[in-house]
This record gives structure tokens, sequence and C-alpha cells, in this order.
């Protein structure tokens, strides 16, 4: 398994500001590139302390890139709803050539009625307009005088400036897909794929990726695609108790933002998101021992949590890039650097795809 | 008179890449920074050789954040009409607070018929979308709960995260405004000013400095406004022949990849851009040498070009902020650098507000 660091701000700033969490991050991903994780990545959000520090990843990103040589610089995820696709396809172009190389590029539909409302776009549209803006970004960064005619962006013949440096195009990840029809469709399009664990059992999970993996290779297997990103939160310390006690506190915090942030969706509701009316009460139910249980959240010394990620591995497979994250709400940096060194040193070993055993 | 660095992009992809392109501006900003230069700034264009490396200009401006300390971030500018104002407000906030509030705001109506094509968006309303984005942005930076109503936008109430650092908002410079009338409108509503003297005639370009001083005077001299921004471009060497050919080169340069950029102005009317048909005339028309001698460009020995900006002084006063290119178009790093050093050297210490006096 490979192993990267996600950034996800979900803190109040009356009790941690930006600028010192801007600064966490920026250290911890030195940090992260000393310790060589594979990759960096940044959420998109608006407005609350759920995510709403990252109105726009890409300038994270490129302060991130500008401090490092090495590790890789992921979008997770940008949402092209909110972003004109000659926008987002030129700044995006602008990180690839600022980090030399080392962009990865998350796209994803977005899912916070507010989010949609003040962009002035109907959550009905989400859908299309997330294909759409792969599509339009796809082309802008491989051909040469585009003509796009889509649904909501007609333009060209025009050439994207910069030209981005991997070619064809940075990777492409099709984000947070929740069902096996979009993973399938993921795969199907040779895209790689970003899952998150905390919101589907295991069972949909393991079958989300078994569509992904069975269209992928019968699509032919494009060789830029068939990469699987999963995201889980990583509260690690030689002591338990601490690692528990901090854990615990940190997770009714994200719970707490994450209802506030998800509240319009008691009163909004959209054919292109069933069931999402019902994501309060799904949230006020989390229980951070069952969660720790069924392995949606990583706790305790490096032992521990070596054997839950020996357990995601039998469940999901060994081909997985695993996104960690040290810093969750308003853990403090040292505890953060403390956790991020633990896990580089005592679980990273241990899962190296050179050395493959661990029980 | 304060001295900055601008980066304006003018250069053929095959003559130089956009990765060498970026490195030397991050090169530059951090010599910049030693040399205790005011600011660095970037434009936003896109498709074309013409300014078109920087479809973002913030992307840029956070990865020159992350390697620097103390020198300020300009955009020169950013353009409302292509960005929705929840999200340029918010990358901007993001960048203030990378930067620990080091951020200074230009932003433009924008003036090439191409990029406003791509976007779908009527050159016709250029101005009022100006306006508008300047509005809403600065409402989301001083302001909770915003509730915008205009004639593009309309949301709320939304509360923007990251909160600027500098309040009650980053500095505001109404960018390259080309009438006295449209410098008064910035000097009556306290912003502050960028102009390019490049495109006005030296009494123009008075007349428009005089109407800003006097509206920004009767509306109160609003603190957070005055301040002129006035960008050149600069060849400077010890050997006059060869920063006057180097000069020559470039300038030539220049003006072939701004006439392809405006070429679409041939077959373009708007009553909002009047006189903006004859564009190309107008710049195939440049000449070099009487260029220098009106002081549109700046080139020479450090003596010579500190005897230029002695005359930019009298004419239109000593309170100016010069913005100045050492690497336009296809200039080698190298070239660069030493224009720059020998201009931090030898030329800006003559202007340091301290010592007045220079001939």
């Amino acid at each position: 398994m490979i192993f990267g660091v996600n950034f996800f701000p979900v803190v109040d700033p009356a009790v941690k500001n930006a600028p010192s969490y801007f600064d966490d991050c920026l250290q911890l991903t030195r940090l992260a590139e000393n310790l060589e994780f594979e990759h960096i990545q940044a959420v998109e959000h608006y407005f609350t302390p759920y995510g709403g520090y990252f109105p726009d990843p890409v300038t994270f990103l490129a302060a991130a890139a500008a401090q490092t040589e090495r590790i890789r610089l992921t979008t997770g995820a940008v949402i092209p709803a909110f972003t004109h696709p000659v926008k987002l396809a030129g700044k995006l172009a602008m990180l690839d050539n600022l980090s030399h190389g080392r962009l990865d590029v998350g796209i994803g539909r977005g899912f916070l009625p507010d989010e949609f409302a003040a962009f002035g776009v109907p959550m009905d549209e989400s859908r299309d307009r997330f294909i759409e803006g792969i599509e339009a970004c796809r082309r802008l960064w491989s051909e040469q005088d585009v003509v796009y005619h889509g649904r909501f962006h007609r333009f060209g013949p025009v050439t994207l400036l910069p030209r981005p440096i991997q070619r064809p195009h940075p990777p492409i990840f099709v984000a947070s897909a929740t069902s096996p029809e979009s993973c399938g469709w993921a795969g199907r399009g040779g895209y790689h794929l970003q899952v998150v664990p905390s919101v589907t059992s295991r069972e949909k999970l393991a079958e989300m990726l078994a569509a992904y993996r069975r269209e992928w290779a019968a699509g032919g297997g494009a060789p830029d695609g068939g990469r699987i990103q999963i995201k889980y939160t990583c509260y690690l310390a030689k002591d338990r108790t601490r690692a528990l006690r901090h854990a615990r506190t940190m997770e009714h915090n994200y719970v707490d933002k994450m209802a506030g942030a998800v509240a319009s969706w008691a009163s909004t509701r959209s054919d292109c998101y069933q069931g999402y009316e019902q994501f309060v009460d799904k949230i006020r139910a989390y229980d951070f021992d069952i969660a720790l249980r069924n392995n949606k959240v990583l706790a305790g010394t490096p032992a521990a949590v070596a054997d839950q990620l020996a357990t995601i591995r039998d469940w999901y497979g060994d081909d997985l890039t695993i996104s960690l994250q040290f810093n969750p709400g308003f853990t403090s940096l040292t505890e953060a650097c403390q956790a991020m060194e633990l896990f580089g040193t005592e679980v990273a070993p241990l899962f190296a795809p050179a050395s493959a055993t661990v029980s």
C-alpha cells in the first residue's frame, strides 16, 4: 500500500485561525516529504468550519509545491460546478508546471446545498456539470484548438496555456463516488478513483471497488487509470489511552461541524442525491467505538493501527493508496507531527511494497 | 518612490517553456525580497503568448508567498468577469492568510475579446461586472452574513472563510484605468490605482493621476486608498549598447505577441471600449527609439535609467510605486538577475524616501 496525507480543515476559526492552520499544513507537508509520504491532498469547501478554510485547494497546493521537491499534490477534490473549465484547467496546468509535474487532479460533484445555492447552480445539474467539467479539462489539457459545445459551456477554438507537463494530462481521479454505478463509470472511463469509507458500509465499499476494477479492466486497463485513493483520519500515539481520548474529542468535533454544514439537507430534496435528506440524522448517530471497531477511523498505538490497516488491506485490496489525516480539527501541530512521524517510521514500513507481510 | 517587480509573461512556449518561466520568476522573487523590493505582481491572461502563462495569478502568487517572508504579493490584475466573486474572494483570502497579510489586490475589467468569448461573457458587461466584482469581494471580506443581490450574482446570507488577515480587507487597486473618469471613480471610491503608462500619452496620464488624486482627496483621503502603482519594463546593464540591443529585441517580441492577442479587435466593436478597434495599428506603429525618448520604457545604464526615473517623478509625482519588469519576453534568468541587482544596488537607493535628491 502507498500512503499520503490529507488536509481537510474542520475547525472553528475561533479555536484555530486560518494562518495557523495553513502554517501547520505547510510544516506537515515538509515533514511528509521527508518521511516519504506519496502525496498531500486538499479539499474544496466554503463558508463553514466543515472544510471552509479551503475555498480553493489549488491556492494551498501551489504554496505546498513551492516548499517541496518530490511529494505529489492532489486535489481532493475540485468542483467544476463552481469554476469555469477554462479557469479550472488553467490554474491546474499552472500548478502542474510550478510543481514540475507533481499534480493529481481529483474532480468531484459537490454535495452541500448551501454551496450550490451561493453559486446559483441547481443541484440537479451537478452530475452533468461534473462530467462536462472533466471532459472540458481533459480536452483543454490534451488538445490544441479546442472547440467545446457542452450543455453549460461553449467556447473555442482555444489552446490552453500553459500546457500541462504531464502528458496527455495530469492524472484524473473521480472523487468521492458513492455508488457501484459511479465507480463503474469511473473505471470504464479510464479514470483513477477517490473514495471516502467513513460514509459507506464495508460491503458497499467492497462492491464499489469491485465495480471500479471490473470496469477499468473491461475498458482495457488504461495505464492512466486504475489507482484507488481511500481516506482515513488517523490518531496515533505511543500511549493508547491518549490516542483514543484525542480521537474521541476530534471525531465529535468533526460530527458537530459536519452536521452544521449539511443542515440544509433537512429542507432540501434532489432526485440526484437520494437519501441525502437523512444526512443530519445519520451523522448525529455517529458512535466512535463502533466507527473504530469497523475501521472507519484509525486510532491507537502503531501496532493497533497497523492491525487496522492489515484488515483494510484484506477487505479492499493491497493496491490502495491510503490518504491519512494527521491534523484533524484543532489538533496541535506538535501532536500532528508526532502522529505523522510515528506512522512514517513504525507503521508505513510494515506495508512497503517490497515487504508484503504484516499481520 | 517605492519599487516593485512585475511578471508579465510575453513569450512563445517554443522559446521558453512554462516550467522555466515559473522557475525564473520564483528565483527572481527571492532575489527581489533580498534586494528589498516592495512587491511582486502577476497578471491574468489566457491562451496566447501575451500573458497566457498566467490564467490564474493567485496560483503563482501562492507559490511565491511560500518562498518569501516580507515582500508583498500583488495581482495586476484579477478579472471578476471570469470568476464567481465567492471563488475570487475565497482564494484571495487564502492567499492573504498563507502570506500573513501580504496581499494587494488589483482588480481589472479585462480588454481582450477572445477571453470574453471563451468565458461566454459579453464585453459590454465588463464594466458592470468589474464594479460588481469589487463590491462583492469587498463585502465578502469585510462583512458577515452577506446577502448580495447584484445584476450578475445573487447569494447569501453567507460568511466567507477564511477571513482575510488584513482588515477591513486587503488593499484594493483599480487596475489599468485608461481615462480620467475611471481614475476619478477609483479615487472617489477610496481605492488604490494601477496604471500602465505605455499605452497613454504623458499629458493624458498626468491628467488621469490628477483626477485620481483630486477625487481621492475629495472623498476624505481614505487611508486604504491613495497609492499609485505604475508599470515599466526595465532593460538595465552596465554596458549601454548591450542594454539597448536587448531592449530592442524584447520590445519587438512584445509588440509582436500583443498584436496577436489583440488581433480580434480588428473585427470587434464595443461601445464600452471606444477606439480599441485601432489597437492593432497602434501597436504595430510602436517605435522603440520614440518609446525610449518618451520614457515609456526604461533602458540603458543605471545612470541613464535613474535619469528617466527622475523625469517620471517630475512628471507624475514622487508618491509613486514603480513596478518593474526585469524578465520580459525570453530574457535569460542571468540577464534578469543582473538587471534586478543593478537596479536594487545602483538605482533604487537614489530614490529612497529618506534621500530625496537625484538629478
